[in-house]
């Protein structure tokens, strides 16, 4: 399939060379040189704007950008992908952005013709590397099945959660309890341990009680508890502590258009928050253990 | 072996009558004479006082009290435990108290040669009928063999968690962990919800997804999205509301002797106490959620 | 001074009247008709749109409106009144939105000749009418001295913070620690009348000591501590819960920008959309503290 | 009067010494002798023990000690004062206890007819030492009556909050206040200051404004907008972060046991205690703006 990639960064570059690598051809668009660069020597057609991209000969467009102000722009702007693109030309959008937005988006390229979904992913870079991502789908049951075949190229499990901005709904709610559990199991794991036990043994109890969570049995923040976590490495590599504030501010600002009270949502927000603003964003998100512990400061 | 067993109530006294069940002579006793009857019509001696029990010919006693002050009192007090029972006679108490009384008990009791154990449960009334309750256990390693074929007659997953007092530390710390996640999974299904999504397909994105969590896939507070879990069942049942505001007591107080700051499991606390305040202690502690949904109100 | 009015609701209208008794002649617009009568029957002439509006022989335009997205297409929208406007002419925007927005507009109304200043009010329905509201006004001190006149008809404390946008961050960072102190107070006197305290015993001990603030001892949210605060009228009239939400949504929207945590500020927020949310929104937002006691529900 | 003085610290000293100059007579003990020393340089009579003291002269016994376990070891000890006191003499605890405590002491004392006041005091080492603190006191209004001469010796502003115990309430409640106020005035001024204001016309408007409060107009954490608050001296003096979450524990150990929920004073507990584990429970409670600044770390 001739396939359209806008966003080639840490996360869309590796999605658009799995695309490649599954035989697809692709024609790309992106600010950054290197980043097109990147693409073109592995085979794809650069284009000039995604004007260009748009009136060029593509069946789908894949896009993958920062956040809503880009995805407004790149489709709704006065030069923009539904000003050019053909009706029937599908798109997908895998940004992680507020459901509101993916949805007036569809609504806009549904109303001339494109079908759309939204197909935020969870993964990080070393799953978009490895094609082993999630995909959280929202868009009509025969969009999605259609684009499925695509998508596996690109992830290993692709779920459809119902209609347009749907999949982005999936994403905001996992990764608000995501945020949580991660702050709880750091604040258990510390009380613990300040308490007199060993932090493996403790770990080994949760994981097979009810306080079990990924963010205990996979992913756990204290370090060595696990060989192959974060804190293994001193937090590099992961899901930064921006990206989990990025969505906890989606998480909080659709919680109150919804009018929806999310309490430990919130304070969770304000946690990562206070850890980013003592300079470590950088860090992996499970490092906000040491908000606590005061490691790093 | 001939086991005595004091606190016969809605723990206790299934945890006993499994004794029985697997062989042991139990002496017990209670303040309420309709639970130490429970015991006699099944084959147990009753006795008049925690003294009576301390001078009778058992090798071991087994305690499950409310709080710390009855532990206290029964082992402590002036006609209690440690002041009748021989040298030799091993201890354990079941009830779940704060780490720092189960120490002090534990080594009044060491003090005098008589080798205790601290071993809280998990798995409600329903785990101590079938016999199949999780035991946290805290002493040193050659006590917790030889209890270990004594308490497997009760529960089925005996974990030694260290020193005394580490099996109050590993229930107390998990048990806050379970409470914020609870509310964490409570908030990100009321989330999904209204932003449009249908609550079974979002707890089946989380369950295969970072946000996994036993709150999440074994006891989803959400109606209609587990048949066995007691969202199904109006909330009856289950681990009471009340029963997760004593541990977050407990854990709250632990991290103030601790000097340990616990943001999510103070907030989480409150929340379950404002849940409560409104007359709702009873309830299962997943019943959070109505205090977001306001169902009940 | 002819002068220009747009927005005559519940705020703007009583505002403009007082601009009409200081003797000035005005030029309004609103899209409700009935607001518009009013105001035309005490002597102001009507004008069909904002464009007409800027348009006309005004020296002074003053905006009154409900969020940043009308402002925003008041002043920038393609018919709005920066596209209408003769240089020179003096805006004011009495709005209470985001910083940003406020100085997005001001930037922009500045580059084509018109010098504007933000200047929220606080004071209510009560102070609009009376003429006693506050301004806290953003932008030059220049300006600022021109504008005081023609504010001093409508309040009584006129307070410059600063250049553009300063007017929108006093406001929101002083609501902010309002909304804060109010539940601070209600938690506080429910604490003590629990434990045993007469009410108006404890809120005298408060406002003499270090608990001493306006939600104590003007606004007292306890029933029966002041004869003349919205707690002795069942919570009516006053300022209402969801604009003490709206306030705090600024708020914590506008930290999430500076990247600045507010804890207790984003906390404020979601228990007074928990009470939001319970269907209490109109009543006065000091009736937050039945949230705590459950009275209303 | 010949009065018995028990706990000469920090504050207990300077307390006993304006007695002295007030032209009492006083028997004295301390633990530690450095501290009996200054009382006796001043004219004071040092006794042995609780005991000793209660068995002299005394017509009043006033006792200023660290915590309730403190109090309870010195009146209801073996060999406390109750055990020794003649019926009759009058008792005043000047310790910040919890009200349960307190209670419970002047309940044991009213037995054996001895006419007992809580009575904590607010003000500092400062007003110790001038005679200028506020005792919050908790008793019936006769034994208020005749303890106010007394009282008046040591500080200015002597209030009734009620019967027993009723003087730890006010405490309680009014400090769980200023603790949150604190916090809030903290985020208001950062807010503020990052917004682009500046400080003291930021603290200004609040000032004059409904987020007016003690936190703010006397006593404002920001670094220049009071010449004489303790953030123009390093936060050194004043009321140590340390002695704040010693109360606002009090405060949530009480609200648990009213079952009543503090959601802002459990968060404000929990953010002192984590700026306390950095280190600085010494510095000055105000220094909790640091938390969000960072500049201490």
């Amino acid at each position: 399939m001739n396939i359209g990639f806008i966003g080639l960064g840490n996360m869309g570059g590796p999605m658009a060379l799995n695309l490649l690598k599954a035989g697809h051809t692709l024609e790309v668009f992106d600010l950054v040189p290197a980043s097109v660069q990147r693409l073109t020597d592995a085979g794809a057609h650069a284009l000039a704007s995604p004007a260009d991209l748009a009136r060029s000969q593509v069946e789908l467009i894949i896009t993958m950008l920062p956040a809503a102000r880009h995805v407004k722009a790149v489709y709704m702007g006065e030069d923009g992908l539904l000003a050019h693109v053909a009706p029937g030309v599908r798109l997908i959008d895998s940004s992680t952005i507020d459901p509101m937005t993916a949805r007036d988006v569809a609504a806009a390229a549904a109303r001339q013709g494109n079908p759309m979904l939204d197909a935020p992913v969870s993964g990080g870079t070393g799953g978009a590397a490895a094609g082993t991502l999630t995909f959280m789908v929202g868009g009509s049951a025969a969009d999605f099945e259609q684009a499925q075949p695509v998508l596996a190229a690109m992830g290993k499990n692709i779920v459809h959660c119902g209609g347009a901005g749907n999949g982005q709904v999936a994403k905001v709610a996992n990764n608000m309890l995501l945020g949580i559990s991660m702050i709880g199991v750091a604040e258990a794991m510390n009380l613990g341990v300040a308490l007199g036990m060993d932090a493996k043994v403790l770990a080994g109890v949760i994981n097979t009680s009810s306080g079990r969570c990924w963010s205990s049995d996979t992913y756990n923040p204290f370090p060595g508890v696990l060989d192959n976590a974060p804190a293994a490495r001193g937090y590099s590599g992961g899901f930064g502590t921006d990206l989990m504030l990025k969505d906890l501010g989606l998480a909080t600002e659709a919680a109150k258009q919804a009018r929806q009270p999310v309490l430990l949502g919130a304070l969770a927000q304000q946690l990562y928050q206070s850890f980013s603003a003592q300079g470590h964003g950088e860090l992996d998100f499970s490092a906000i253990i040491q908000l606590y512990t005061g490691t790093s400061q």
